[in-house]
């Protein structure tokens, strides 16, 4: 029986990608050899990888003035790599403060050069509840880019408008937050995501970067941290992560058979709702502590009245199939994070055991 | 039917690990979900990341004066992180030039710092045909450190013992030479191995380094980049390519059930012998190039009268599901690889398909 999985990630994937490469594992397309067996500059990768660059460009409506790059190293790579290639001698770009990420990703930044903190929700308790206000901005119209963390899936927020950064590129961290609802590519200089949320398993990672923002990148850095080259070899620089690749080509096949993401958005507010519907509906019992506005549709954030009760929740969930449901390290609490392979039943199946919980313990 | 694979990576992987992996895709151990939707923070995957440490600790003979890391961006990322770690301020360090990976490496050290070639086979025509002899090893006793590339993948060129380089550190690209014979890892201050060679999937990079030299490194640079980083966070900083790691503890369980390095260096030298005595027995059809002391166990290069020839050897051997023999796009020619997983057998089939088709084109 397979399992409610809500995990943060690596997560849930669809069956049918993880059927395929179970069916196909020991002799890709009669080749005699697994998929992760073949050359990367062979025909049968080379056609797994641009097909898998096809339906990205297809089902995120990803213009041709953006490069799709698969790259290694997650989003804490590109926590370096943004500042590297875009930060600009003697320049300064600008840090959107949403939660633990975009603080990594600040921290990041300092390393290589100026940043600045551009706005911030972090409360006294460290925490964050919401993402900031259009007038509580302070952009630098100066800034090499503005960096946002799209989706906070520790916190639980998400933007649901991006901000109007100017002339400044705006670069997002959409790794929880990419290929579940339709986006206009346009507005971004970089959106970079791991895949291992929405798109596949963990060592992958998506950037769609405006190609003329990557062409001005700075060339004083490592060849294999700049954006330029792997637009210039196709994300085939390197070897690849080949069977990465290769499952989030199952991936995206599943989801433009499932009717592409406007379709997949539908299905995930569902989701969403349902959970938060439950929640609001048993207030008495769990605290949503996320302000209803920044309410994240991947990441859902509660509280049970006492830590003890967290924990027996998390346990009695996993007796029965329901699982991923501990909140982060750090922060405590219950998360159940809805990606795109997480079904509408995995949710019923939640919140009929959530208000099972709530009447025995509440 | 399973194709003879000769493919210089990624490459063959043994057949039980494969196997393993197909047969638990779905549900791994009871779990009702893959290992590639397990969290990389849960038991199950916390498990396959410790078991395959050990097993690389226990094969390869690595002390606790060394940390065992599983990293991404394979040995491209190394090229930088090398130097932006090790090589001091105001310092430089020395290359040992043998072929195209040392080449990139070295060019990729000049990006971050001061480096120096400390000797270079390469000939006019830019081929490299040998290792260095001692003798004409210029080393700087003042360097950072030393760094070779211990096998050459696409001039199939080996170091069979390696350079004293003092109290310099000695760093070794082992992509295609580690875990196929013991080897004394004391010697290193760090060894660097793409997995797609003898250790599994594409998209893992296993780093064997002196904690020691670790904890000298610079601190000036992004905190994914540092070696520091990722030991106090025993790889598990940031999400790892947990489904490749899981592959690399399959390929490992295999390489100790086979008798260990021990008994993979009996098996590869074997295989090397085989295909080596063949080409010195039918040296009017097929030419060698590399010396004899340091031709390679690993990637067998070789070719034929005329490149007509060569390129039907590649489209026979084909046809025969004797596949990967294409030499590097970079130099042409024949290239058999002959990794932990290329059995004896499949290299009998090769031979035999060589002398046949000598015989008919002869």
């Amino acid at each position: 029986m397979r399992a409610h999985n809500f995990s943060a990630g690596p997560a849930a994937l669809p069956l049918p990608a993880l059927e395929q490469a179970r069916d196909e594992l020991l002799d890709f397309q009669g080749t005699g050899m697994s998929i992760m067996e073949q050359s990367h500059r062979d025909a049968p990768y080379e056609a797994v990888h641009h097909e898998a660059q096809a339906l990205l460009r297809e089902l995120a409506g990803i213009p041709d003035s953006h490069a799709v790059l698969f790259l290694s190293g997650g989003a804490s790579l590109q926590f370096a790599m943004v500042p590297m290639n875009l930060l600009g001698a003697g320049r300064s770009a600008d840090y959107l403060m949403t939660g633990v990420w975009s603080e990594k990703a600040y921290a990041e930044a300092q390393t290589v050069g100026r940043a600045r903190i551009a706005a911030t929700t972090v409360q006294p308790d460290k925490r964050y509840t919401r993402i900031p206000r259009p007038d509580e901005l302070q952009l630098d119209p100066d800034a090499s880019y503005v960096h946002i963390t799209s989706n906070n899936t520790i916190f639980g927020t998400q933007w649901t408008s991006f901000p109007d950064t100017g002339k400044a590129p705006l670069v997002a961290d959409m790794s929880s937050d990419f290929l579940w609802r339709p986006v206009d590519v346009r507005r971004f200089g970089l959106i970079y995501a791991g895949a291992q949320k929405n798109l596949g398993p963990s060592g992958v990672l998506i950037a769609v970067i405006d190609r003329e923002l990557a062409a001005r990148g700075r060339t004083d850095i490592p060849r294999i941290l700049r954006y330029d080259t792997h637009i210039s070899a196709d994300s085939l620089y390197n070897t690849p992560p080949t069977f990465g690749v290769y499952l989030v080509r199952n991936v995206l096949r599943w989801v433009k058979e499932q009717g592409g993401l406007t379709a997949m958005e539908v299905r995930n507010r569902k989701k969403a709702e349902l959970l938060y519907g439950t929640l609001d509906a048993m207030r008495d019992f769990y605290t949503a502590p996320v302000e209803r506005e920044s309410r994240s549709a991947m990441n859902v954030v509660f509280r049970l009245p006492s830590e003890a009760l967290d924990a027996a929740f998390v346990a009695e969930a996993k007796a029965h199939a329901l699982v991923g449901l501990k909140g982060h390290r750090t922060t405590g609490g219950i998360r159940a994070s809805l990606y795109n392979a997480v079904s509408v039943e995995d949710v019923q199946v939640l919140v009929g055991f959530m208000r099972d919980f709530a009447r025995r313990h509440g």
